[in-house]
């Protein structure tokens, strides 16, 4: 194994942990304590879980590992506010959209080489890339975990 | 550069993103503002700093960069829950612990070379390490960097 293929194991470890995680504590909830507010009058948990699952869509483009399969995501879940629009995906289309998902993410994660995850994400053009090689791909697994552990600390608020 | 170093580099880019992000939240709250609780019942902002401080305080051991600086805010921050206990540091000494600490661990990390990033950390044996190299210090810049956004999501609720 290369030296480089420790530091992307440990990005995908840190991930996969995280995943993990979520899918606990989103997984047992029932349709009634999904919709519970993390706080009163904050986002409710099925805003949260429906707002992971359209950013960790996106990525699947942004990493050129495929389109993205639930854009219709973003109007209910990133362009708008909780408690703003009566018509957001179900409980049920979340669950399987997160799943779906991030099962997808996995198998591209399997295909990329060490040198893939430091080629430029495709959000940042050619020219920017040379100017400044950091915003690669290995950029987005880092911050895109970290957004999910950001709302898994608001989400476990709204447990109980 | 080593293709090694551009690992590390965004490693570090996103500790220090996180890092930012604490000290503006954190940073500009009054000594009234900082006894909120995130939530009705929940931690104050108060413990949730000194908690990230003690816990950012034991990765200077940790990763070998030196003694920890605070091992008293373990007491109040960490083996105990929040208004468990009257006498815990107060705002001003939280906030100088905070800024002591990172300062320290900015320095160490800027001496680490991307082959020390790889070595075990100092809670695990020889031994264990041997088994599982992915025990090392660069996944605990990962897992830390991760439990800090973590916290980041609560206490933004906190504000307003």
């Amino acid at each position: 194994m290369r030296n480089e293929d420790s530091y992307v194991a440990l990005g995908l470890k840190t991930w996969n942990a995280q995943i993990d995680r979520a899918d606990k504590l989103f997984g047992r909830l029932s349709s009634e304590e999904i919709l519970r507010e993390i706080a009163p009058g904050r986002n409710r948990l099925l805003y949260l879980w429906g707002h992971l699952t359209a950013v960790h869509d996106a990525m699947l483009p942004l990493l050129s590992l495929g389109e993205r399969l639930h854009p219709e995501f973003d109007v209910a879940f990133v362009l708008n506010p909780d408690k703003s629009r009566a018509d957001i995906p179900s409980h049920e289309q979340v669950l399987q959209a997160w799943n779906v998902v991030n099962v997808e993410l996995s198998r591209g994660f399997e295909k990329m080489s060490w040198s893939d995850w430091i080629q430029r994400h495709s959000a940042v053009s050619e020219e920017d890339f040379a100017k400044d090689a950091s915003r690669n791909r290995f950029a987005i697994l880092l911050s895109r975990t970290n957004h999910l552990s950001y709302h898994l600390g608001q989400a476990v608020l709204g447990l109980k």
